[in-house]
């Protein structure tokens, strides 16, 4: 039976069936998985989100280094999931596709882009999923289906055989429910066996805190609690004394003059329909002038120095992995557009800073499911995953 | 009179003659120069050092922004400069249009890739010349050809418009011979105006120097005195007690796979003939596997950290650019490749961690120009562009 007869939640792509058998041995022997459609399966059109690129773009001859450890590992691919249109949302709806039922909380959205992978491990229909996250493709869809999600250091894991979005932000990242589980899915895909580093000092950012929504805070206490009792050494930390607003329109603008560097010539060739909200993001990236961006860009070395500083000799950062739990779903897209926004300050300090990232299923609002997110310096990938093993 | 009836030592491409007027006034106003040939000029063929890669491509239809900002800042571009094959290589030489000429060492080789515009700048022919920097493309020619280079933060300069050749290395440079042009050049391409930091605290690498040729450390001695005379704090420090012939080992295998991903499509479909050692280099970058990738790129994030936590609060390390002076011409392959691996272990030390360094023209051995290098942490580049002002 393929994946598609098991798919109640609309989280794999029917257009581009593939399953792959893995190694017959490794440490993930016999676990199936999903691959986000951004990622090259050998043979299998690409579709990053929208039906005009699946066709317009060669066939891939080679499987993505993601897939190619993967399978090595023993993991079986069972299907391709959906993601946004060229992945330029955070919200998981695809006028092509649809939007992926999440299973923690039906009438809300999944999140993306990374939206059919978090869908398919929240539902259970596989036990990990791939994603990737340039602004938050995996941490958001983690934080509103309840599951464990991250993104690594960028540079990390290779993106060879992926489609690059903005490539100075964009890293792998990867679903599941089990942190055991989550924890060798990224050994694997990080290809690091060496042992962790050991977490030593806890900062907990305020002007992270208060750019979540009070209910937020209020639900995360305990969680905060429980994790600063890890610690020997507990701080505060005011991560910029103007806010996290700035860097957040850094982020937009950076990202935006990336995106439309790196797709503007399919864009203009081919003029494809985008959905709402994503429509309105390409018409404004199309008219960004190197005046705008370069001052971003200048600022963005600043805060990777000050995040790099920050996070030396064994400090994690908690911060709320979004603001709240996931909008409900059909909701205007002005109101989607703020809240992107909102997030977009939470999201923006890993990203700016290539930074890992792990989003851990810790607190809950109403009864829908919001991530607790710990970040640490580059290359700690495999500290965050000790500590989300032995939180969760 | 076009660049191309004065070109004597053969740094521009005739075969794509370009002139642009920069804006009316600007900090570069009227100044002429000469753009690497991997840098889209709008409506003329982009060549990276390949008559095959020239005719393949189409003709771009917007101009880098590298260029965009030289002519806001009211530059004069006057043409394009050659580069190595695909920029694959430090020599300067290429089969196809000709090894340009050092006129500070005319029997040797001028260094590569950006051969041209390090030529170019070293026989006057311009103030100043753009190149970029994976390997040490910048540093490399402005050693050997006895002007300053610079390969700046990586990120800090966009890449819009350029090749791309091993993404997550790739700089752009440029080189001048005139220091307070030099930083004017530098202030325009990295669009940064804010004050520079202060210099704190120098450390003098061990192991850099033990890389170099003896004769290369006696030469820069008094240099370096002069350099240390400067700060109030040095010290010696060894950057890696295994040496750095493992850094560079690393360097050659992440950067090998990722330029075979880059561009193994093109190779493949077209199977263009390359010169000796860069053809080699095409042949062994196509069996990498990510086995052999993988631990070099875990490697790398601590060789990152590593370099970041010793560059902390305004800490300058001092390098010879190169082990020593440009090799004579028409050296057997496998000569030059010993040379090579020599200087990349010198080289990977910005590279793997994406610092800016700074070649200065402050050495010589029987008259032949090195460069003495100063690398900052990542962002600092206007710290050493002052440096530089002050010590040439």
């Amino acid at each position: 039976m393929s994946i598609h007869d098991q798919d109640r939640v609309g989280a794999f792509m029917p257009a581009s069936p593939v399953e792959r058998d893995g190694a017959p041995a490794g440490p993930l022997a016999g676990l199936a998985f999903g691959l986000k459609d951004l990622f090259d399966v050998s043979g299998v059109p690409t579709g990053f989100g929208h039906p005009v690129w699946r066709s317009s773009h060669p066939v891939p001859q080679a499987d993505s280094v993601v897939l190619t450890r993967l399978l090595a590992a023993g993991a079986r691919l069972v299907g391709k999931t959906h993601c946004d249109e060229l992945c330029y949302s955070l919200n998981g709806e695809n006028p092509h596709y649809g939007t992926p039922v999440n299973s923690a909380a039906p009438d809300r959205l999944p999140g993306g882009s990374s939206s059919g992978s978090a869908a398919a491990v929240a539902a259970g229909l596989v036990p990990f999923a791939v994603g990737s996250d340039t602004g938050g493709s995996v941490r958001v869809p983690a934080s509103y289906c309840g599951v464990i999600g991250m993104r690594t250091t960028h540079d990390a894991v290779p993106l060879e055989g992926a489609v690059p979005f903005a490539p100075s932000y964009d890293t792998v990242g990867w679903f599941a429910r089990d942190a055991a589980l989550f924890e060798k899915v990224g050994r694997v895909l990080l290809a690091d066996s060496a042992p962790a580093g050991a977490p030593r000092r806890l900062l907990i950012a305020t002007d992270a805190l208060a750019r979540a929504l009070p209910e937020t805070v209020s639900a995360m206490a305990p969680t905060l609690e429980r994790i600063a009792s890890r610690f020997g050494s507990v701080a505060d930390v005011t991560l910029n004394p103007q806010g996290l607003e700035p860097w957040m329109q850094d982020f937009r603008l950076i990202q935006g003059s990336d995106i439309w560097a790196t797709h503007q010539a399919w864009i203009r060739s081919l003029s494809p329909d985008f959905g709402g909200g994503i429509r309105e993001r390409f018409k404004w990236v199309s008219t960004l002038t190197d005046e705008q961006v370069a001052p971003a860009r200048q600022r963005r070395l600043e805060i990777r120095s000050r995040l790099n500083e920050l996070l030396a000799d064994g400090t994690v950062l908690v911060i709320p992995t979004t603001p709240g739990i996931a909008p409900l779903r059909g909701l205007p897209v002005p109101e989607l557009e703020a809240w992107r926004n909102r997030c977009l300050g939470l999201l923006c300090i890993a990203g700016h800073a290539g930074l890992p990232q792990i989003s851990l299923p810790m607190a809950n609002l109403g009864g829908c499911p919001i991530g607790v997110s710990l970040i640490a310096a580059s290359g700690c990938d495999t500290m965050l995953l000790d500590m989300g093993a032995s939180l969760c």
